[in-house]
């Protein structure tokens, strides 16, 4: 009876690269450390998020702004974590992936309480890149935000 | 040592395909999609919320409420998002697979903030139906609530 | 293409097998099956929070501990979730399993609001037990925590 219903699901060994793939990939940004964060994305990257006026464009870029973050976040002891789920991820023909994932933000402030500030739906093009999946484009969506 | 303990845990391509339905499933449900997330019930569903005197029976009256809801939603510009996850499924004797997973309720009006306003457990009968899983069966259960 | 990426990442089959594990363990726990809960402990099993001045050492200390706390959360009829997500697994030399989640500590009072208090995050050392996995050593930090 699985074998029937295969067809329109993505087999297992590709679906949970990918969920492992967020789960590293968020525990680096989580964890402050940038550059190895970015080196989760292609040189050639995008990353766009509404709270832009211009995508960011090209991995040095992503660094800069992702290095930027994590210092201010250092300096004003606030613990960031970014949850991701609901996770669902189409194969394109080229064999890249398109996924779309539901995101939590969400911040702790040393001796302070859990505030999970935004809902957020993010869509991902995933290609290979040195023997692990990587980010060649990234697009943020808040939920309630005007774009 | 994997082989070892892999008997009590359903294989990976089952439980990946129900992961994969349930963030499709609600995908469609929180884009407004209610005709399309009808689709993914049975045509003699029942569909069983505390909040309700009567479950609603078929799959006529699950679109029917669906419908209503998603309009009213619209109306009102709230986005709303379920989010699921903690997936326990058992396969049974006949292939169906019973399912229980939690359940986070949220809601972002537009210009607004997040409201996450209930914990939820959801506990689905799924079977087959035209290649994919299909809800035969939805009971839900409400953290707090009486009953 | 799929088969270039897989040696980063845990097989499938492994990965489910532990995302299993914990949808099971904490859907024992937020149930009050304190003892259904603490057999899937080793017998020497090492629970480390920093609530505690000295880790509980040995699953009688775990069990008495987690029949404590049921206990109490059925005198004030509150209803707790833990939510775990964001899985990390690395399999270690001798086939032992570390792994790393993110994890949500909510709650519900009969008749109240859900309140989501803290993010935390939980490392595990797994090993397989009777056929199935179980925690050799837990350690548990909250964000914002001095620790």
């Amino acid at each position: 009876m699985s074998t029937d219903v295969i067809g329109v699901y993505l087999p297992a060994e590709l679906y949970t690269q990918v969920q492992q793939f967020y789960a590293r990939q968020m525990g680096l940004l989580d964890a402050g450390l940038a550059e190895e964060w970015t080196e989760t994305f292609t040189e050639d990257a995008v990353f766009d998020e509404p709270n832009r006026l211009d995508p960011l464009s090209g991995r040095d870029a992503i660094r800069v702004s992702a290095r930027a973050r994590a210092d201010r976040l250092a300096a004003e002891r606030i613990q960031v974590r970014h949850w991701l789920g609901m996770l669902d991820v189409r194969r394109q023909e080229d064999g890249s992936l398109r996924a779309r994932t539901y995101a939590l933000a969400m911040r702790t402030p040393q001796g302070g309480a859990l505030e999970i500030f935004a809902s957020v739906v993010c869509r991902d093009h995933l290609v290979p890149l040195d023997g692990a999946w990587a980010v060649r484009h990234r697009h943020i969506q808040h939920d309630g935000a005007d774009k």
